[in-house]
């Protein structure tokens, strides 16, 4: 990364307004100035499919491989010939999150990061056949940079497993594990050989983080409002409407995926409400800054 | 304070401890070097009662004062009176709870921020005629920066109101929001005049703070298993235990308050379980270390 601010990206409104932004919170009080990253499709590459995505079904193959009972049942065989429509289909929208959720249920919250973090460092992405800590976006690392340098704290609020996000965020990002929220399962407390330990269930937590509960999940982690957040989906709305309705200066960015040359071209869309207003409208009507990866992005992966 | 660590601290038992636990932890990764503290009873006096009750109940008579029908209520009317166990007996706990809760509600979150630290500025301890602010114990302040020097992160894990605790942490123990857990309402989304705003509902969001979910927040909070942690009530319990059963050094401390001279000698109990075991008993049979309000610390308040 050059010592020069943003120099993976090319001169343009999108460029300007970061700039410009960083230039205008200076006054803000420094306990203040609060940046908020979505992460997938965000900060890294989520196409063909969020990296978690895969982590699940590397486990769910292993398992089935382990397990003919499990490898019989119609929801797995969809999920492993990756028919998600067949998945849903085959057992219901609730068969298919318990078998998901049931991949890495039992493990101990450290475990679990174990077990994570050694399937990162291993797994490659299947068309640009790098590991994935390759694929984050080299131009968001120098935002990153930049708004730390600014006095900025910096949260990845995610709609993706915040253990699973937890495991890689610090080596890809420089974002500790008590920086990040996002999607929970619930865990239990449990004693085993008179220590305590966390084990994860097969259960969602509450609701995903995606929507209105990603500003609802800032309050309740960070205890402030942000004043400059990113996304690149219909799920992101609400986190951006919220940093940019306070009273402070603040900036919403919208990562257009528009480039199937180096990434891919495709709308990033809620999960939990398909119906949601495209985030490239919303972000038209609410003057919000759209960065297209094609001709805002000197380089696309770190 | 003086720059001597631990110099409101007698030399003890407990001092030593501390001492001897800091430098057995110079070797821990410094990212897992978490410390977490309760609150009420452990880093401020909770004593004749919560400071939030006597915010909660300084608001209800002012709505009470307003609305002849709210103050005509046998649950209000013996709250007020200061008779916890007839508002219970008045309409149960449910509606207890209820009015409780009802006192701020309908605020944002921004809002509620600023009528707690508004109180807190004005409102005086009963006995002691000082500002809460003033009732930080001086000995766990110094522990606190003891710590930090140490390369700790410390954080409040608090049975009370995240929020509220929220609106004082940064000027009483220089503890960011972002860096306190613990009980929450839940939170309405909405937008006000084109603004997003989070507003206070008057229904606890799931369990309290309390035993076995301020193990289960840390975790969900922090993301790592702290390895320090200082209590002073049965509901401390798992948070001790949690963080003594790690990996890494580690030390639990619990604040024993024996000085009615200078505070008041009490055993802290659980509020979500009553029946749980004395904190000092479970103290003497793990081993961890007691700290004497009267024998250990040659100051109380700072």
């Amino acid at each position: 990364m050059s010592t020069a601010p943003l120099s993976s990206w090319n001169d343009g409104a999108a460029r300007s307004a970061i700039l410009d932004f960083v230039e205008r919170s200076a006054d803000v009080p420094p306990a203040e100035r609060i940046a908020t990253f979505d992460n997938d499709g965000t900060l890294w590459c989520e196409k063909p499919a969020y990296v978690q995505a895969m982590f699940i079904l590397a486990r769910l193959r292993e398992q089935a491989d382990a397990d003919p009972a499990l490898a019989a049942r119609p929801v797995v065989q969809a999920l492993l010939a990756g028919d998600l429509g067949a998945a849903a289909h085959a057992g219901g929208t609730e068969e298919l999150v318990d078998v998901l959720l049931s991949t890495h249920s039992g493990l101990t919250a450290e475990a679990f990061a174990e077990v994570a973090a050694g399937w990162l460092a291993e797994a490659r992405h299947p068309r640009f056949e790098r590991p994935f800590a390759d694929l984050v976006y080299a131009p968001m690392l120098e935002l990153l940079e930049l708004l730390r340098g600014a006095g900025f704290r910096v949260f990845v609020v995610t709609g993706g497993g915040v253990e699973f996000v937890r495991a890689a965020s610090e080596r890809l990002y420089g974002i500790g594990p008590d920086d990040v929220v996002g999607s929970a399962v619930e865990v239990a407390f449990e004693r085993r050989d008179g220590r305590v330990v966390l084990v994860r269930q097969a259960k969602l937590m509450g609701s995903p983080n995606e929507g209105a509960p990603k500003a609802l999940n800032i309050q309740a982690h960070v205890g402030r409002r942000p004043i400059f957040a990113a996304g690149n989906s219909a799920g992101d709305r609400e986190m951006l409407e919220y940093a940019t309705t306070g009273t402070h200066p603040s900036l919403a960015l919208v990562v257009n995926h528009d480039d199937t040359e180096r990434e891919y071209a495709y709308a990033g869309q809620s999960v939990t409400d398909p119906s949601a207003e495209a985030i490239a409208d919303t972000a038209a009507r609410a003057g919000w800054t759209v960065v297209s990866m094609r001709d805002d992005w000197a380089r696309v992966f770190a």
